[in-house]
């Protein structure tokens, strides 16, 4: 099934930069949060990837997304100023880009600094090395402007890959993502629908239950079922969630049409019985 | 400095496996959870990755972990009863082992059910084929026991390297990792030793300690050294955080007060002042 899902939707990996993450320090709220907004616009995140403030490590797991053919890959973290702020880096060696200086992204961080210093906010305008650093971006990457922090998030494409690079502070990421990113997204996503629907199994136990449903999931590789037993010990009770990816939200109702049928036929033949509850269950 | 602190300390990658954290439904508070753990028991963790229920992600990320000859790698989640809770499977397949019915799980397995049907919970204390199915381990793995519930947690050796795997639900993973696997890490692990301390640095812009810094870096790769410029713009104030990594407490005492020596003489060189805080700065 996961080939076809790949194949209907477009896939995504998020990778998490910074040590505070690794030792428990920082809890990756992040990813849980870009792993929603990817999942509410028809995207599949296929891995998220916690890693450490290190060239080698970065680099090497955004290759390991170009070997597997991610679409869309997304870091947290590592922009700022700070000489151990160096996922740029690693994106520069992953798609083998030199670092540059980029003008657009000069211009974002000067207008941000003058602000900044008009609103007596900072000592002095200057563009600091350290300051400078945050414009040196992959050759051929755009700059992302951030409304609310200094550093910009940045666009790259290497083969068929997009790499989009976020600041770790939640309020800048999600800035950027909202404004920047998420209508980019909108645009070159392949469009998807998705219908779910759940049943309430009664009478049938999981084990009678499950070499049968591994068929209707052969049948039907565009749609996701997942059973949950409402308790294991019972035996009896399972609600069966299905979710329908198609191109059209008719097609997905249809679809799902089609297996309750064929789940209604089977739960009947075992002598059980069946139901479709309004909504989720709880 | 890294491969310095891999010889050190014992590494742990941590594998969570569930398509609930991979669409943002779930936020992966084990992972946390036991990076903290492990931090605090003087362990490195070098990886955490979420993966979806799919035995070919689960043994390829295992996988991945023997290549970087990672010590520790710690699953979570997908050892219970249903058809989708496909981890062992997927370690079976990393480690190159045959699914086989553990003696030892089974008892452990049988006597939970038993207690349970006492109590009146369940309606019958069978081993039914997907009770059974949580007995069916990697050859040559061990179980281990789950007080809370049903699933017993796994462990293994494959090669090097040894695979913890636990259950998602987090009472379940605490109970088993508290119980089960602290014990065994505090035998096996390296001893090691960490002590911290803070400098604060006023007067020198963090653009211009950076690669002093990194100097102090490479001359002693057992300490960990971070600065946290208090405001980026001011310029002016940093909190340098060390921590020296060693086997004895007054190697790190005696490391830390080496590497401060030079950091003040340093500091002093480019006319800013120096001070240690009692403690972390707020």
């Amino acid at each position: 099934m996961r080939s076809v899902e790949r194949m209907i939707q477009t896939s995504f990996d998020i990778i998490s930069i910074g040590y505070e993450l690794l030792d428990g320090r920082v809890l990756n709220t992040n990813a849980k949060w870009l792993a929603e907004q990817i999942s509410s616009l028809g995207g599949k995140v296929c891995r998220i990837v916690v890693v450490g403030d290190q060239v080698e490590e970065i680099s090497s797991v955004i290759r390991d997304s170009f070997r597997r053919k991610i679409d869309w890959v997304i870091t947290t973290g590592g922009l700022g100023p700070t000489y151990d702020d160096i996922t740029l880096q690693g994106v520069a060696k992953a798609a083998n880009r030199k670092l540059v200086l980029n003008r657009r992204a000069l211009e974002m961080i000067k207008k941000k600094y003058l602000e900044l210093f008009e609103k007596g906010l900072i000592d002095s305008p200057e563009l600091t090395p350290h300051r400078i650093k945050m414009a040196m971006l992959p050759r051929g990457a755009e700059p992302l402007e951030n409304e609310v922090g200094s550093a910009p998030g940045v666009l790259l494409k290497s083969g068929k890959t997009r790499i989009v690079c976020l600041p770790g502070v939640p309020s800048e990421l999600e800035n950027i993502f909202t404004k920047r990113v998420k209508p980019l997204l909108e645009k070159s996503m392949k469009k998807i629908c998705t219908a779910d629907r759940w049943l309430l199994i009664i009478g049938v136990p999981e084990s009678t239950l499950a070499p049968k449903i591994d068929e209707v999931k052969t049948k039907f590789p565009q749609v996701y079922v997942k059973s949950h037993p409402k308790r294991e010990e019972e035996k009896s009770i399972i609600n069966l969630y299905m979710r329908a990816l198609a191109k059209t939200p008719s097609k997905c109702h249809k679809t799902l049409n089609d297996v309750e049928k064929i789940i209604i036929r089977l739960v009947e033949e075992l002598g059980g019985t069946i139901s479709r509850p309004e909504g989720a269950p709880t």
